[in-house]
């Protein structure tokens, strides 16, 4: 029986690594492969920015066809903002790979992240994809999920198994986050494997699904990049039988796919640029979930919001200013701010409490606002990160 | 003759005064009023964040009249988040200034910045209304724009002089910025004054048009205050005849009105919270003049383009990746990019500069930055600062 690997390597019929060919500084691995022993069938979710950059046009054309064998990736520089010579270079780093794996380069899906308006080293580009179709193997899945970070801490990887039809179906995956994130419709880099049969337009649906309310919920500020990619790729390999939509096997498969990319979006939450604290916000009480959504996204993205978090100063008042500024529609004497558990404002009024217990509350290092605006039904959670000295070290500093 | 003053002292019948009355630390000034000697024409505007201040719904409410006489400001405390009390409070304010003025108290205007949430100590406010009611004089234009500021690092005052029909007709102004800096239709305090005579319905017009383009282009950190104000008070004493629209002195009075109102907005992001460095963010070929305000704002709110030039990093991609996700349209193969008289990105493709050169543009202490979306004629301009450390420091420790 075939061993189980870590994140895109856990499913049947999936191998991958990562190697350093140069790109980052100190030797650190920089180019990643996943590799399905078989097509599988692809799904991708791309960056909303119209600045998008060659990989994803590269990708997105390749993902028509729906069927997929491997997806090369490498940080430390994002290809984006290089005109025809940026698509060249994508285009080329498929064709790579295809020749390796001895299928057609559209089979082959490319990303890429780090510096923005530099063209690719293709001459290491090409020796690392050489060196990855060489060591690609069932334990290169952490290897792999190293080599696709910048500024993250540390690797972020997944894994859920259900069972389908008395056949074991996994679900594995890896991320990237730490900067320039606010997804829109994908994320900086994440990538889902499954020994699932699917269809692609099932894989598809199942995959914009599942980033609705994982990684279109998070954001380190606001910055939605060039690169953003999120891809799912099912090869069948776990003997299941196909998941249908309607059926028990898809509707479970579809919670536990949601709840990996969750997983991975709080990781690259807590994982932010500098970050110091993870955030929940979580807005109830609005006309519509997309309301509470937009609510929920101005407070984790306000500057004045996170550097309290970061201070431990319990300056509430910068929650209710950044809700009144949303857009969304409520009547300020009916709002509702919690921290934990913790009463700071019910009804338009200041609650009665301990200035320590706030204090106490802002100084935790896992924080979850609730704000109630008591205009409807609509709810939504947002997953985000403080704003500290790191964030502007890195940030000041990041190409010099 | 009547001496002229400082800021709002400097047209003729107005005079103005700040004390000290114990809201903010180590005695400084935190309470000023500005008196005019008769009824003013008045318009303002104010905050459009649903969580508002109890001075603005007061105010809001006072303004209606289209007639003043005094304003009467506090900083260290915004009054806001407190519910009937705080309207209280706030009316009250207005009624001492009336009753020293022995003018009704729907004639004075109110304003607070400071802490949100904390209710006013009344016996210092009244204690500091005497005290200014019993020293307003000529002289206290200084001294007022003094006593209005927070964490601005200094007072800003503006004065303009234009002759109609003979008569030298005078705009002073005052205004604070700093933080929770993102007007939309108005600042977080700013008050002009003037003799020139205005009809109020004219004086609405005149100050909606002048904030267009001048606080209105203007953001710190994109969160929107809940106390956010702007007036103009036009008293008439300078004896030229009145202002109507349609006449050459009504377009020069409007005109320099405007360019008062935008060197105050200057000012501000010059002072930013920690801001080390003035930046002007300029986008034409938009489709529209809102989508240039649009794309502009996008840019000038990026913590990354921010934390960039604070570091002094030229990490030009990132303004092109804002204005990918500003949601304006623009073809990226017909965008191009200056920080400067410097081209850094031309039709989708990096321009041919010396590595140097970028990173001497970054460094700059007053930044250009131009933005050609190659898509219409729109055109706007926003001003903003850099992220720095300091910003974070500030606001991490505000009300602790």
């Amino acid at each position: 029986m075939e061993r189980t690997g870590e994140g895109v390597c856990a499913p049947k019929g999936f191998s991958a690594t990562g190697v350093a060919c140069g790109l980052k500084a100190h030797g650190r691995r920089d180019l990643a492969l996943i590799v399905s022993k078989r097509e599988s069938s692809a799904a991708a979710l791309f960056t909303t920015n119209l600045v998008c950059g060659a990989p994803i046009s590269v990708s997105r054309q390749h993902i028509t066809g729906g069927v997929a064998r491997a997806i090369v990736v490498n940080a430390g520089c994002a290809n984006a903002c290089t005109g025809a010579r940026g698509v060249a270079d994508a285009e080329r780093m498929c064709s790579l790979v295809a020749f390796g794996l001895n299928c057609p380069p559209q089979q082959v899906l490319v990303a890429s992240t780090g510096v923005i308006g530099r063209p690719l080293p293709m001459d290491r580009i090409e020796r690392g994809i050489e060196a990855a179709l060489a060591e690609v193997s069932k334990d290169g899945g952490a290897a792999a999920a190293d080599a696709i970070i910048t500024t993250d801490t540390f690797p972020k990887t997944v894994k859920r198994v259900l069972s389908v039809g008395g056949h074991t179906v996994t679900i594995g995956g890896m991320a990237k986050g730490a900067g320039m994130i606010a997804p829109r419709l994908a994320t900086m880099l994440a990538f889902i494997t499954t020994d699932a049969l699917l269809a692609p337009e099932d894989a598809r649906a199942l995959l914009r699904n599942a980033a609705e309310t994982s990684f279109n919920r998070l954001t380190i500020d606001g910055d939605t990049s060039t690169s953003d990619m999120l891809t799912l790729l099912a090869n069948g390999e776990s003997g299941a039988p196909a998941l249908k939509p309607g059926t028990d096997g898809y509707a479970r498969f579809a919670e536990q796919l949601t709840d990996a990319c969750r997983e991975l979006a709080k990781m690259i939450a807590r994982d932010g640029e500098g970050a110091t604290k993870f955030i929940t916000v979580h807005v109830s009480g609005a006309p519509s979930n997309e309301d509470a959504h937009l609510a929920a996204r101005t407070v984790a993205e306000s500057p004045l919001v996170k550097t309290a978090f970061f201070g431990g100063d319990p300056n509430w008042g910068r929650i209710a200013a950044a809700l009144g500024r949303s857009g969304v529609f409520f009547d300020p004497g009916r709002l509702t701010i919690r921290v934990d558990d913790l009463l700071l404002f019910e009804n338009g009024m200041p609650a009665a409490f301990p200035l320590a217990a706030a204090e106490e509350k802002f100084r935790e290092k896992v924080i979850a606002i609730h704000a109630d605006l008591g205009n409807g039904n609509g709810e939504a959670e947002v997953y985000t990160c403080d704003l500290s000295y790191e964030y502007v070290r890195i940030n000041a500093e990041y190409t010099t």
